[in-house]
């Protein structure tokens, strides 16, 4: 146990919304009003934007039953950026900046929620504060939908997502297969680099009312492979239910979505829509069946109504984890989390990564989990990802719809 | 009290699927059964044709725990069809098949559930059996999400549309103002003619978290007023949601959705997404900001998950309201709601319409509910659809996902 350290804190969310990533704030405000030695809780507008631009909410001017709220309010209460902060050997004005505010505040302690980019602003200002002899303690607090932060099992907010994929294709399964006449249907997933969200799809397969087709980043797609088994599903059923992720890719590894020409089609026209789009009129155009396609779009990364109540509640503990871990002098570290199972049930331990060791690495989905043909999952990934979306949320509701946290965002002078 | 009518009964289910139909489907297959007049039950295989092809399945056969299920199975759980049905005065071989169909299972009731189509099907088969002399009633039992149907108050289905469109608004309204930069987001909601569906987008507006602008096809859309609209919000907030109803037209009549070149910005190329990313494209010339154009699509008609109480027991009780009339003697009429208000509370009165004055209508939102500018709804609309959208289901699930009914379809023979 180091040293007590008094002083305030900051708090900022980063990178796109999740559903759960104000489950992470209210844990990091939760437990940084609550601990002794934080004498202020602030949370900044915009993430690290806030900070550079002054622009700081005083969190303990907040209504503690709002902020409870934000456990159940989709998308980053305070704000979020994707700003990219300079490397402080090439330019330290940011460093500088933030070094500035962090004394004007007696800012002690910075807690970052966010995906690759925010642990590694993390990890740079951990070591500015540090080369620069100012003590303050920084914590990353993971968050991703994409769930491909290197070093832990599975992220915040990836189990809500992967809970409303997984029902919304039982129920797009349900309806796409209802005329008497043939249908095919394309769900696009978000996941640029690593397949895990439109890998979820699977989960409604395996409870019997999901997609025939799964296709992955993680393996290279082939047109002529897919149309191919598009076209044998089709002819057998008359229906056919297929899931992309948005970064599906050729060996070549440029993007499917980026195609602007194709070789089996000589689709060569501007693209408006997105992936389903394109991939359905190249199909309509291969098989002449009816095709829609469907983005999932921003529904599938804020749709707290759908939310897994094990996801709130890590996203919750791993923010509070963070301030305890904080107040008893760690830094430098990001809250991961790793599996065990206790009494035969899977549960979730609160290890801590360097941040150096997280920045900038993706986490893709093992190989070995994906089917010989490519175009669908094993069991191996049923069993990672079923733990993680259990439990039905409470959700707080007037009128029947939902009521979201209100922050009165009092600015900090 | 007419003539007990002894025999068996044929339910079909037609048009597009909504999130309870198949509770309508419960409500007529549980009362069917329970009706001593009833001799046996019978589930047509995608609504008409399953009578014309002699594909009808038994529901004595179901178990009765499963067929309780329907009540949260999204989609038509008998198969759906879009068959227009001829004039038995220009051609009745339909009509003489569906006759010896009916004889061949000594069928005496017949009820289907559907929308405007639909009922003037029935409408139809109804008017054939009696210049024939075949003594067969015949109730329709209404359903559509685009809540457009002639003389009744609502229809069953709109409801938990409108509530999956208000929450998932209410949810993209949150992600879509996460950023400090700029943003423009639209969202393409169904609803070809009328915009019930795309103006309940206003409940999420009226409880905090919705859409700016909102558009209907109720109203000529002018372009360049629209324009004016985003422009105005956009360059006051730096973001603006709009909601758009895939029905817009100009004040000639054409489909927005349809026009391959606009004189606003000279876009004429062709059209891969629908109006979502139609728009989009226009608006990010007109404004350089940021667009993100986002389709509701299947989602909003089969999201049983987020489906409506109120409407679930409507839509049950509509279908046995059809059942208990019928064996009381009635015959060629819908079962229609009729909104009344008892001790001071929101209650639906079942109430009896004769089928050809419901077939082909459509019922539009009154002009007086839209704003003066066109772009969105007063309080009286909010204060019609409320009521409807109250009550939350209690899901079955199985490992945290839906667990739907499953029919065993046994074939007649």
């Amino acid at each position: 146990m180091s040293e007590k350290l008094i002083g305030s804190c900051i708090f900022g969310q980063s990178g796109g919304p999740t559903a759960v990533i104000n489950a992470s704030a209210y844990g990091v405000i939760r437990a940084a009003l609550d601990a002794e030695e934080i004498t202020k809780v602030y949370g900044a507008f915009h993430g690290i934007r806030g900070v550079l631009d002054d622009k700081l909410f005083v969190m303990d001017e907040e209504d503690p039953e709002e902020l409870k709220l934000l456990l159940h309010t989709p998308s980053s209460a305070l704000g979020s950026c994707r700003y990219k902060i300079a490397d402080p050997e090439v330019d330290d004005t940011d460093y500088k900046r933030i070094l500035e505010i962090f004394k004007k505040y007696n800012v002690r302690y910075f807690f970052y929620n966010g995906g690759n980019d925010s642990m590694d602003t993390c990890n740079k200002i951990s070591r500015y504060m540090e080369s620069v002899g100012y003590e303050c303690r920084v914590m990353g607090v993971p968050k991703t939908i994409d769930n491909d932060l290197f070093g832990t099992d599975h992220c915040p907010g990836f189990a809500s997502a992967a809970k409303y994929i997984a029902t919304s294709c039982m129920e797009i399964n349900k309806d796409a297969r209802v005329y008497d006449n043939g249908m095919i249907t394309i769900v696009e997933i978000m996941g640029r680099h690593a397949g895990w969200l439109a890998a979820s799809a699977a989960l409604a397969t395996a409870y019997g009312s999901g997609p025939d087709l799964i296709y992955l980043p993680e393996t290279n797609f082939d047109m002529d492979k897919f149309l191919a088994d598009v076209d044998r599903i089709y002819k057998k059923n008359g229906k056919v239910l297929v899931a992309v992720s948005e970064g599906i890719h050729y060996a070549d590894g440029s993007f499917v979505s980026e195609a602007k020409t194709s070789a089996t089609d000589g689709f060569g026209h501007a693209q408006l829509g997105g992936l389903a789009a394109m991939l359905a009129e190249i199909v309509k155009a291969h098989t002449g069946a009816k095709v829609r396609g469907i983005e999932l779009s921003l529904l599938q990364r804020c749709a707290a109504h759908l939310a897994s109540a094990t996801d709130i509640r890590e996203a919750c503990e791993a923010g509070m984890e963070a301030v305890h871990q904080a107040v008893n002098g760690v830094s430098g570290k990001m809250v991961a989390f790793e599996r065990e199972t206790v009494d035969g049930k899977y549960h979730c331990k609160y290890v801590l990564l360097p941040l150096s060791s997280v920045a900038n690495f993706e986490k893709k989905i093992p190989l070995e989990w994906i089917n010989e043909e490519g175009n669908g999952l094993k069991p191996a990934f049923i069993d990672y990802v079923l733990p993680l979306i259990q439990g039905e949320p409470e959700l707080p509701l007037v009128d029947s719809l939902p009521r979201y946290a209100k922050l009165k965002r009092v600015l900090a002078k």
